[in-house]
């Protein structure tokens, strides 16, 4: 019998099955569930055990992990786990709003709760790389840290359970900014015959490159002092155009840059053209 | 005397002045021109020449490089340049659009003429890291590389002088979504107290980590293969709302992350739920 802690894993999505896989690679006794039971066959097929109902897979160990798609299959999970979790950590790592985040913690009341987010895609789970950050009950995070190292770094963010999904949310809202600028530059090129792989090493070069100036731009959101020798947001006014009737006479939506466009203008029209550009972080709020 | 090429910069903005700057660094006999002459005192200073007017900066030397504002600007100097640009090589560093390449190299006609992109902030310039992208004229390029090269690496794209300049929007509109998304991803902490700077090295360590995945996007993109074990448009598409709902829970405008969800959305509905997200790029010409 293995000295490990017995781990149940709810949800066997392209996420669930790899966190499942992992805690048998690491010699876990596994549980697993999932709505459509014919998904868990592989797992079985290598060691994990398959409870026929959520609360049968909750009550065959202390610690559930949850990953299903939203929260309201989070909140159909808990409704069929029932008492079954009392007394026990429940871990949700389903991608959720904070708020939602706080209303599953208050829905598993009787367990000790943890939120999390997988900083992470499937293929990175239990490589270096791989990041989980988790927020909520501390007892569990402690009891239970080295187990959830099996699957990435864990990092804990408090106990308020909305924290992590705040990050999560907030750190995957960059990458689809990240995301849709490369989709947009790729269609850029693309429209005049130049493949994706032939610009993508310029494109990564340089994103690489601005990178590098993400600390210096958050160390003036929190100094509040906006000035550069860089670019200014003027200049970054003047520019915007160029991208706009460019993508345009392409045949291309521009739509990718429009609201980057309007922050920098109202960051200019709120007479701070001679700022850098992060100063656009004070247009988001609604209230600017 | 120096053997060193002597070059002109036309334009000692944020940007103009430090191109000066690094060619005295490097021993080229430099002369300067700015519509605001007060400017230039410091480079003079420094063993630069003024020019009185462009046409007079222009004949100074074989090589002028011209990096104002914008296209305007650039129409502004070449008109008062006029004769002096024959037989000279001319290279606009401003940033425009490929069309406004091929016209500043139709009306710098009887000129050997480059368009270039700068890929690097001031900061950047002459040290590792900053690229200028050129096409156009290929025996000036071919000519002046060495030259070139104090600036920043120099990499050729070939005689459309428009090349340079697609390149150079393409690659800043994926800075300004990755820079929309990191701003918007500031906003987010902040409205719950947490600092930027406290934030920031999680934001970057998941932008570098996915950063990772763009060369195989990319090579989706050409192969038309999209194919996901990663994270579905489907799956994306049904997240998407608590991004849009996070953000308005904190009192933020979630403009950026609109254009993002309006291509997934698109994305799914024309049927490619199942496939990966960088799909999206087929839904940025305006036919599609
Ligand atoms: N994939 C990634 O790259 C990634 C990265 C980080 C975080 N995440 C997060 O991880 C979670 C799962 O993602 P995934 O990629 O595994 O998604 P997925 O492949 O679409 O799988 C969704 C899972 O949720 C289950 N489910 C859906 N509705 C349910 C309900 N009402 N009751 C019970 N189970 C339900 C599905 O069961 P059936 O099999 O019965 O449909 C399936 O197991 C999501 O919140 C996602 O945002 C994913
Ligand atoms: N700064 C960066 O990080 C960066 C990076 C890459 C590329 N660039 C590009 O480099 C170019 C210059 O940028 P910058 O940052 O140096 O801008 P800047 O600091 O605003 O300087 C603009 C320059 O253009 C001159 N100018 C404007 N209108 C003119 C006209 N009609 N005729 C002649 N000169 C005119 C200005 O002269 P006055 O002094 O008389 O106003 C000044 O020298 C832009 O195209 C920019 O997109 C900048």
């Amino acid at each position: 019998m293995s000295d490990k802690t017995p781990v149940t894993v709810i949800g066997l999505g392209l996420m669930g099955r790899v966190l499942a896989q992992a805690f048998l690679d690491a010699g876990h006794p596994t549980t697993v569930w999932n709505r459509t039971p014919e998904k868990a066959a592989d797992l079985v097929a290598r060691g994990a055990k398959q409870a026929a109902t959520v609360a049968e897979a909750v009550e065959a160990g202390p610690l559930t992990i949850i990953c299903v798609l939203t929260h309201d299959s989070v909140e159909d999970v808990l409704a069929a786990a029932g008492g079954s979790i009392a007394g026990r950590t429940i871990v949700n790592l389903t991608n959720g709003t904070p708020e939602q985040a706080r209303k599953a913690e208050a829905l598993a009341a009787g367990s000790e709760y943890l939120d999390g987010g997988i900083m992470a895609v499937p293929q990175m789970i239990a490589k270096p790389g791989a990041l989980i950050l988790y927020s909520g009950h501390p007892d569990a995070f402690e009891r239970y840290r080295e187990t959830f190292e099996v699957l990435a770094e864990a990092r804990y963010l408090g106990d308020d359970a909305g924290r992590a999904a705040l990050y999560d949310l907030a750190m995957l809202s960059a990458m689809y900014g990240m995301y849709g600028g490369f989709a947009h530059a790729l269609a850029m090129v693309r429209a005049e015959g130049v493949s994706a792989t032939e610009f993508e090493p310029y494109v990564s070069g340089w994103l690489q490159a601005m990178f590098q100036t993400l600390p210096a731009a958050a160390a003036q959101v929190d100094s509040g002092d906006f000035v550069t020798d860089v670019s200014s947001l003027a200049m970054n006014d003047t520019a915007f155009p160029n991208f706009i009737e460019a993508s345009r006479a392409l045949g291309l939506r521009p739509d990718v840059l429009l609201p980057m466009r309007d922050l920098i203008r109202r960051a200019v029209e709120a007479g701070h053209g001679a700022d850098s550009v992060i100063r656009i972080v004070d247009m988001i709020p609604e209230n600017s």
